[in-house]
C-alpha cells in the first residue's frame, strides 16, 4: 500500500466511525446520513455523539468525542457551522485521522464563515487529521459495504470512481451507476475542498486497483500546478472523464454563490486538462457514458472506423456522427471487401458502413466483426443493431409475463455470450468495438432490464448512434493522447 | 375537409384494406404486417390476397384483387419486387386510390429496381392512386386505431406527428413514443418515396388537426424548390423538427446504398431549412425530446432566461448550457429581486440563476416562477428540481412494494398538479417554462414509470439541465423565426 493509500485508509475503510451530530429526528440530516450507513450495511463500529440523547437509532449514544471508549478512525460532523472548530479540536485531541464534514458551512455562507473554514483547516492540518467538505455530500465504497452519505442510494461495488464538488452532481452519477448495473469503486463529493483538494482524490483513486475509469465533476482549481502535476501521472494510468463546469459567466456566477471557487480562465483551463490527457465532456449524460465506455474497451491507436450495421437511417446517422465526432469512416481495402464478400449475401452492397443487409446467417455478424478487426487500415469498430442477430425473435405484444421473462432470460444469455466473444476479440486484436441498439420487441421495462443485465458485467451498450460515435472519440482523443507520450 | 385530408383519407383512415402477400408463414412479413394490423385492433374490413391459401390468418383469402366483393379503400402490397407492377395495374382497375408498398423494392437493390419503380409510379399516377414507399416500414394512426407496419409497437393517440424516410428511425421513435407515454398522432415510413414525397407528408399533416408538432428523418429532397415551399406553409401552423442525415461523405454514401437519394449540398440545404423555420437537430434523442418540448408550451419571444434551482452542480450546468446554446441569463431588475427577497429565506443569494437554498417554505417555489414570469425582462424559465418541493419525501430504500405504489401515486399527483399550475402560469403569461429533475428517492423502475404518467398527460420533462437547456433554445429559435416572418 503506498502513502496516498495508508492516508486514506481511516477515510474509506473505517473500522469505527464518531457520528457527530447523530439525530433521532428523521427531517434531519444527522438522522437520515446515519440512517443511510446503517441501511447500507456499515460492519464496523458506530459511535453517535448526541449530548442531549441516550441513544440515536438505536445505537447508545456518547456525550462528547472524549467520552469514547476508543479512538475512532474517523469522525463525520453533522452539525450547525459555529461548533465545527471546536469539534474538530477535539477530534485531534482524541487522535482522530479523517474528517467528513457533511453540513453546509462556511465559504458558501458569507460573512464568518470563510474565517471558520480557515480556522477548521488548521486545527486540522496541524493535528494531521484529513477533511472532506465542509459541505460535501457524502462519501461511499460500496466495496467495504460503506455508505455514509445524504442520498439514500447504495451502488453495487464496481470499477468506476466518482469525484464531484458538487453533491447532487455525486447523487445524479451514482443513480446512474445504480440503473445501469454497473456500480461504482468509490464516490466522493468532494464540496467546499477546504482541506483535501479533487487533486488529492485522483491521485487516490489512481493509485485504486479497483478503480478502472474516474468520472468527475469539477469547478475550479484552487492549485492548478499541483492539479496538472497530479492529473498527468493518473491519466497514464487510467482514463479520467471530467466536466469542467461553471466555465461561462453565467456558470461562474452559479459556482460563486454555492461553492465560493471563482471558475475564472476557462479556455486555458480545459486546454490545459486536454494537455493532460483528460477527457473533457459537457454534460451528465456524456460523463457517465463516456465513464463506461472505457471499461472493457482497449483503446484505439487511431480514428480509422468501420460501422457494421443492418442498414437503415441508423447507419447513415452513425456516419454523420462519426464525420461530426472527427472519425474516420475508412474506405475498405480490396482484400477487405473480398473477405466480406464469402460471408454477405451476394446482394450487399460493398462499401462503409458495411450494411449486413440480412439476418445473422451462419453467423455472418461475428465473421464481419473479425473480417474488419483483421484489417490493419481499421482500429475502430461500431456495431449497430446487435439484437438483429439474436436467435429468438419475439415478434408480438401480447405475451404472459412469464413468457416475457422467459425472453429475457434467453435474450440476455444470447446478448452476454455475443458480448464476451465481441470481448475477447477486440481485446486479441486490441481494437474497440463500440455498440448501440434498442431491443426492437422490448415491452414495459424489459429494455432497461437487458441493458441493466448487460451493464452487471461491466458491458456498456448505448441506445443511439449518436452517443456510440460520441463516446468512441472520446476513447480514440485518449488513444491519441498516449500515443504522444509514448513518443516523447 | 381539405383536398389533400380527403386525399389521404383512404391511406391513413380505410374502411377496408387489401393485403396482397398476406402469409400465414411467422417469418415472412405478409404475416408479421398482418398480425400487426390485427393486434392492433383494426376495426376495418380485412381482405388478405393469397392464391394459394383459403384463409390467412383466419381471415377468408382471395386469390386476386379482381375476386374482391367491393372496392378497398387501400392495398398494402408485401410481395417481391418483380411481381408489383402488374399489382398495381390490378388495383388501378379495381379502381383502388391508394397504396402502401412495404416490401424492399426497387431503387435501393440496383439493376431493374429503377425500371421497375418507374413503372409503379407511372401505373399509379394514371390511375390516380397515391403511393406510400416501396421500402416502407408501413404507416399508423392509432386515434383510428390503424397501424399497418413492420415492428410490433403500438403507441397511444398522441399530438405528434412521424414522418421519416428510414424504417428503423421511424420504429425508434414509435418506441420512444410508447415508453414516454406521449403516443403520436401518426406514424409514416415514407421509404423511397416513388410517388408520394416528404413534403406531402408534412402537408398533410401541416393541415391535420390532431398533429401539433411533426417531427421527421429526412435524407434528401427530390425537389427542393417544393419541399421548402411546403414546410415554410406548415411551419407557421406548427413546429418542424427535422433530422435531415446523410450531411457528410460517409453519411451520403451510406444514404445512397439504402435509399438511393443522393444527399449532396448540404450545407445550402440546412441553411435553407432554417430559413423556412424547421427545427434542425442531429440525433434521435433531440429529435425526441425537441418534439414534446413544443407541446403544452408556449413559444418565448427572446432567449433572456431566469434559472430556478435548488443549487449545486445542476444550477452551475444549466448556466454553461445556458450559454452554449445561445440563452441570456439575465441579471434580474432590483425590483425582481425584491420580490424574491420576500419569498426566499434571509439567506438567499440575490442572482441569475435564483438558488431556493431551502425546502418549498410556503409554496416558495410556484411564488418565485410568478416573480419571474411576471418579470418583462426575462422570456424563458428553466425549473430545476421540481422534486424538491413535493410534500412527501419518502427517505429510505427498503420500503415494501404496496409503500411504493402509494408513494408512486402520491407523487404522480403532486406532479400532475405543479404541472398543471405551471401550465396554467405559462400560458397565461406567454412565456415557456421547461423543468428537468430527477425522482432522488426513486427505486427500481419507478422514475421511468412517474415521466411515463406524467407524458400521458402532456408534459415533458427532462432528466438533465443540459437536455432542458437545449430543447428550450429550439423554443427560442422557432420563437425567432415567427417574430422574423411576423415582422416582414
Amino acid at each position: 500500500m503506498n502513502n496516498l493509500q495508508s492516508r486514506f485508509k481511516p477515510l474509506f475503510d473505517p473500522k469505527s466511525i464518531a457520528f457527530i451530530g447523530a439525530s433521532n429526528t428523521p427531517q434531519k440530516w444527522g438522522y437520515i446520513v446515519l440512517k443511510n450507513l446503517i441501511n447500507g450495511g456499515y460492519h464496523g463500529k458506530i459511535f453517535p455523539i448526541n449530548p442531549k440523547e441516550k441513544q440515536v437509532l438505536g445505537i447508545k449514544a456518547h456525550s462528547h468525542i472524549w467520552d469514547l471508549p476508543q479512538i475512532p478512525d474517523m469522525a463525520v460532523i453533522v452539525i450547525p457551522a459555529p461548533a465545527v472548530p471546536e469539534v474538530i479540536a477535539e477530534c485531534v485531541d482524541k487522535g482522530v485521522h479523517a474528517g467528513l464534514i457533511i453540513i453546509a458551512v462556511c465559504a458558501e455562507v458569507g460573512g464568518d464563515g470563510e474565517k471558520f473554514q480557515k480556522i477548521i483547516v488548521e486545527k486540522a492540518q496541524k493535528g494531521n487529521m484529513i477533511l472532506v467538505g465542509p459541505n460535501s455530500n457524502g462519501i461511499a465504497r460500496p466495496r467495504t459495504i460503506f455508505f455514509l452519505q445524504m442520498p439514500s442510494v447504495f451502488p453495487e461495488p464496481g470499477l468506476i470512481g466518482i469525484v464531484s464538488k458538487s453533491g447532487n452532481v455525486a447523487a445524479s452519477l451514482i443513480r446512474r451507476s445504480v440503473k445501469t448495473g454497473f456500480g461504482i469503486s468509490c464516490m466522493i463529493s468532494t464540496g467546499n475542498e477546504a482541506d483535501l483538494h479533487c487533486e488529492d482524490y485522483f491521485s487516490y483513486l489512481g493509485s485504486d486497483s479497483e478503480t478502472k475509469v474516474i468520472i468527475s465533476y469539477v469547478e475550479g482549481f484552487r492549485d492548478g500546478r499541483r492539479f496538472f502535476d497530479a492529473a498527468k501521472n493518473v491519466t497514464t494510468q487510467k482514463p479520467m472523464v471530467m466536466i469542467k463546469a461553471g466555465e461561462t459567466d453565467a456558470g461562474a456566477e452559479a459556482a460563486k454563490s454555492h461553492t465560493a471557487s471563482l471558475a475564472g480562465l476557462e479556455a486555458a483551463c480545459r486546454g490545459a486538462c486536454r494537455q493532460v490527457g483528460i477527457t473533457l465532456v459537457d454534460n451528465l449524460e456524456d460523463l457517465f457514458n463516456a465513464g463506461i465506455g472505457f471499461l472493457n474497451q482497449p483503446i484505439p491507436r487511431s480514428n480509422r472506423t468501420a460501422i457494421l450495421t443492418t442498414g437503415g437511417g441508423w447507419e447513415v446517422l452513425a456516419a454523420d456522427a462519426s464525420s461530426r465526432y472527427g472519425l474516420d469512416v475508412v474506405r475498405l481495402s480490396h482484400k477487405t471487401l473480398a473477405a466480406l464478400d464469402e460471408i454477405l449475401p451476394s446482394w450487399w452492397n460493398p462499401g462503409n458502413p458495411v450494411d449486413m443487409v440480412a439476418d445473422n446467417i451462419e453467423g455472418a455478424m461475428m465473421k464481419s466483426v473479425e473480417v474488419l478487426l483483421k484489417d490493419p487500415e481499421i482500429d475502430c469498430i461500431i456495431l449497430l443493431g446487435i439484437t438483429e442477430f439474436l436467435e429468438s425473435r419475439p415478434v408480438f405484444n401480447k405475451m404472459s409475463p412469464e413468457t416475457i421473462e422467459d425472453h429475457l432470460m434467453e435474450i440476455n444469455q444470447q446478448l452476454a455470450s455475443a458480448f464476451e466473444t465481441l470481448r475477447e476479440m477486440s481485446h486479441f486484436y486490441e481494437k474497440p468495438v463500440i455498440s448501440a441498439t434498442e431491443i426492437p420487441f422490448a415491452v414495459g421495462d424489459m429494455e432497461e432490464r437487458i441493458f441493466y443485465k448487460l451493464g452487471k458485467i461491466g458491458f456498456a451498450l448505448y441506445k443511439t448512434p449518436d452517443t456510440a460515435t460520441k463516446i468512441l472519440s472520446y476513447l480514440v482523443s485518449y488513444g491519441k493522447y498516449l500515443n504522444s507520450i509514448d513518443s516523447d
